[in-house]
């Protein structure tokens, strides 16, 4: 794994001063790490049941795309709100000043149905956490949640005590 | 074609009114045809040499994963105005009303490099055009375009005479 680190590019103060950003993109443009994290993420979750992938928006949609192509199922975006075109529901989220929300269509899980999210990066653990209460609003079960990054010092995992959560690659600190 | 097609949901007035919406998300939890879309672009373009293959924000990542993942190579994120955290090139586009962009990292085109664009939906192709654009000033090679819908009715291929241009799903009227 500390190889596959090595490829995500540090870029301080971003998207505001003091934050130090996790650039994935240059990972993501070299062959072998980009498909040997689908394939890791795809291994892990070999022998569990999974019905369907699901991305939240914008970048999980490059990792989910590629893990329900690769595991043969079916691919469910989750986005901002106003975003999807049919009847959503919606689910509200906390952020350091003011809410957030995600949507996902009404139809988009079946009742029973067995969802592997997979998004790129877990910080506070807000928006996903979201997204599982949207898959259980709509009677579906989260079956698993793989991340490329954690940010162990965000305690996003705190938010997800539930779940069966894979990560790649921890940063312990920024 | 006219299988896959029929799992594109029609969603009138959306955005706004008098709008007819091609909604891709009805087919993308489907997993043979989520699947099948995926193979078949791949099929296409297999005979080129293809270096990386590049997704536009948000719905192209679906496709422009999956597909990076098959043809095993990597993939290049094209963003809205200032989510990319580290140098950037830019390019505006004519929208109805007023102008948008789209950017791209410096790093993520080499000079020479062969690039396959994969988004879901070609409507007036300002945004794909921009992006060729952001390919050619990087120095890259657009070797290939694929859609799976184009509307044929807003001409948007008439800006991109110069490409090999692939579409799965053609709509000639709303």
């Amino acid at each position: 794994m500390e190889e596959l680190k090595s490829f995500i590019r540090h870029v301080q103060d971003f998207p505001k001063k003091g934050i130090g950003f996790k650039d994935i993109t240059t990972l993501l443009k070299e062959e072998p790490q980009f498909c040997r994290v689908i394939d890791l993420i795809c291994e892990h979750f070999n022998n569990k049941k999974i019905d369907s992938v699901l991305g939240i928006e914008a970048r999980g949609f490059i990792f989910a795309g590629a893990v329900a192509y690769k595991l043969k199922k079916g691919m469910i975006p989750v986005r901002k709100p106003g975003k999807l075109p049919a009847e959503t529901i919606k689910e509200e989220y906390m952020l350091e000043y003011g809410t957030d929300a995600v949507e996902m269509h009404l139809d988009a899980v079946k009742s029973g149905s067995k969802v592997l999210i997979v998004d790129d990066l877990l910080a506070t653990g807000g928006t996903v956490k979201a997204t599982c209460n949207l898959i259980e609003k709509a009677g579906g079960i989260v079956q698993g949640i793989a991340f490329l990054i954690e940010l162990d010092f965000l305690k996003g995992r705190d938010k997800l005590k539930d779940y069966d959560i894979f990560t790649l690659l921890h940063f312990e600190s920024e």
